[in-house]
């Protein structure tokens, strides 16, 4: 192998290898998609995937509601208001689901796009896991739909579900995960 | 107030409180969206955002490339393949950029969708920085596009920038966050 690694600079143009020093403390907090039920995708969110409702906040003039959804154990979120923001705010990795009032009980409401169709876009969430296979199981007895089970294809040992919306979320552990990766590309 | 948070699963219905066991252990960890250009792309959240590229995945047969990208310091990921495939699904929150072959110079190649016109589904990502105002004082400098500016709308101190594809960034701190929420909300 080179000395330099495929991620050095040198390989990838446009790529700038020291941040910026105004950038320093930056993370990334939250990715947002719309959902058409919150009572839905609260229950798949939390029961199935074990994620909590770190805040929600509703905006009653412009009728939606928010919700942050996240592994951070709740027990330690400040009971102010506030605080709460904050503190979710404050946390990597949340998921927010928008609301928009009345969605949930529109006849003529046609769903949201999930992005992996034509016009394509955003492609999915990812989450790690314990077990894909373990994970995957409990997923099918939990009746969840299946874009790939771990076996489907030759990316074997990951797996893509679908939340209520049909949004994408790929499932897959560290102890494959390697193995998956460097058999494929 | 009453002695239940709006967060309690007796104000959410669906919503369930105590996580599954079967999901300990699950994490965040990826976003992804697909790229036109790689070059174009890694400029932006390297340079402007500050991200550093985590791995980089290539599958030949299927012509694409992942990027991933993060806020983690590259010099403590591992030199071995495999391990630092490993290492980079092992992040919480990185962001995993797709790049199909040949976007980037096809003339007939109409752009991805941000999923914020129709049809809606994903909205944004959101970065915590250290200062709002700063932050996208710098964006400007740098000749960021932006879909809102920290003091356009109801919502002062919260900002909306695009990635080179068109992607919305929301950008906000957690000393404005708290007061820009419960004012709106």
């Amino acid at each position: 192998m080179a000395s330099e690694p495929k991620e050095s600079p040198s390989n990838n143009p446009g790529l700038h290898s020291s941040p910026d020093e105004a950038t320093k403390g930056y993370f990334m907090q939250q990715t947002m998609y719309r959902i058409k039920d919150p009572k839905v995708s609260l229950d798949f969110y939390s029961r199935v995937l074990g994620m909590s409702l770190l805040k929600r906040l509703d905006f009653p003039e412009m009728k939606f509601s928010l919700y942050f959804m996240g592994y951070e154990d709740t027990a330690s979120a400040p009971s102010n208001e506030t605080e709460r923001i904050v503190w979710t705010f404050s946390q990597k990795a949340t998921i927010e689901l928008t609301h928009n009032w009345g969605t949930e009980s529109d006849p003529d409401f046609k769903g949201y796009h999930n992005g992996n169709s034509e016009p394509r876009g955003f492609g999915h969430i990812g989450i790690t896991v314990d077990d894909t296979y373990k994970a995957c199981e409990r997923f099918e007895r939990l009746g969840v739909e299946f874009v790939k089970k771990p076996d489907d294809g030759k990316m074997k040992g990951l797996a893509f579900i679908k939340d209520p919306d049909g949004y994408w979320i790929e499932i897959f552990d560290l102890r494959r995960i390697g193995t998956v990766s460097t058999t494929a590309a």
